[in-house]
């Protein structure tokens, strides 16, 4: 066959849910069963999550490919060379790709939760488009097996829902929480305290909940004024509305 | 065997994710292939979309249970009447799920969307809790539906999401549009106009996307100014984000 005639293969950009196998939707299910080509973003050395989600559904035969993260510990968040080395490492990861969709092979890319709601994989994706054959699952979110581990409806009625990031400025936190019905925040780990500070300056803090790796083995329910000092990398507040209710 | 002795059923409320069948869960799709009973909302007369989701999914000898809402076209919608037909009606319905349960029956109660995120299955599920024993499957939202539709990502960073109601009054909705980074709008409908005024005060008309039928047969997705002077039930205003990207 000549190189011109090949059908350029697919990239999916998957969504696994929040971590257990059976809330992973039927067709990333059988994508990733079927797949000949599996990626997955992961630290140097570790297995990654989001492989570790999909274990024992990978076919024996299947092609894997981490994409492993570069060693940025040296270097501080804020510097311009943050960002260079990783818009360098998200450029090999898609060349990869494409060489491999080019060559007439789909590649499924693993992604936690929903693809295009905070994920890392959209840094691929940006990049991916218009260079080859693209389709987006999308997932159930964190954040939906988290309120959902807390066994309370999140939104009634016309609740107002915000979503925020533990990265953000105090003030910022503290202006959108006070503003909101129900609220959710993502990205704790080591914001947890800046966060209580902003959801006791907005006079939330009593209703709020933390649910620590929600849908997975060691879900976590607890008030929120019971956390300690940090969260681990998978954790969720959560403060549901109170919406009209007939 | 004695009444007393008899394993009370489950009731499990299902998400059923936007609208296609394998954009449903594995969990979701077992429950409902294996239910003895299912259990739906619908109007009086219709099928109910719930219910043509899992079309050809359903056991041909379960026992099907729609819940037809009261018919309410007299009763101005702020008249208390109007709440004390809906909690009636709920209540009637509870009953029904409840004797199912209590004789060792499994009810799979179908809910679009996510269960838990502004759906009417929490009407049945804050009546139910105590009573029988109630499991809640998360599902994918409709909005994740509608992003993923777009082709953009909806979040990056550290960006700020609100998801608001089409049934806020207009100056609510203003202020929150102008805060936000990304923006979700669910219950459109007849409310678009008021939207679309919100919208342009707010500074946000241009970046508006409206999906209509999001993940369904009928999926449309058009720039939010070239919409009419009405959107159907299902359709869902999204303005993406705009984070950090390396
Ligand atoms: C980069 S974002 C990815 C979000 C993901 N795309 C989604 O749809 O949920 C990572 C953050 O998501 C949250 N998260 C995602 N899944 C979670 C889970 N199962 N349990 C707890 N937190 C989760 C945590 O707050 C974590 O810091
Ligand atoms: C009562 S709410 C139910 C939301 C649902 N529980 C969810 O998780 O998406 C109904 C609203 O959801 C939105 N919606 C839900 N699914 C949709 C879809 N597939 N396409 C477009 N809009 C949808 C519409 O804005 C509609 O007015």
């Amino acid at each position: 066959m000549k190189l011109g005639t090949i059908k350029p293969g697919t990239i999916y950009g998957v969504g696994l849910g929040p971590g257990s196998q059976d809330l992973m939707s039927v067709r990333a299910d059988r994508l990733i069963r079927q797949a000949s080509h599996i990626a997955y973003f992961r630290k140097k050395g570790r297995t990654g999550h989001a492989r570790s989600i999909v274990e024992g559904m990978v076919a024996l035969d299947a092609i894997e490919l981490p994409m492993e993260y570069p060693v940025t510990t040296e270097i501080p968040f804020d510097d311009p060379r943050y960002n260079e080395l990783l818009a360098a490492f998200y450029e090999r990861s898609v060349a990869r790709l494409t060489e491999i969709a080019d060559a007439g092979g789909d590649v499924v890319v693993l992604c936690e939760g929903d693809p295009f709601f905070y994920g890392s994989f959209m840094h691929l994706y940006t990049r991916l488009q218009g260079r080859v054959p693209v389709s987006v699952v999308p997932g159930i979110t964190g954040m939906s097996a988290a309120w959902t581990a807390t066994g309370q409806p999140v939104t009634w009625g016309d609740d107002i829902m915000t979503v925020l990031m533990g990265t953000l400025p105090e003030e910022t936190l503290v202006e959108h929480m006070a503003k909101t019905d129900a609220l959710v925040v993502m990205k704790i780990g080591r914001n947890l305290d800046k966060i209580r500070r902003a959801l006791t300056r907005a006079g939330r803090e009593e209703e709020a909940w933390l649910i620590e790796y929600a849908a997975m083995p060691r879900e976590r329910i607890l008030p929120f004024s019971d956390a300690g000092d940090s969260a681990p990398y998978f954790s969720i507040l959560v403060v549901h509305g109170n919406g009209r209710r007939p």
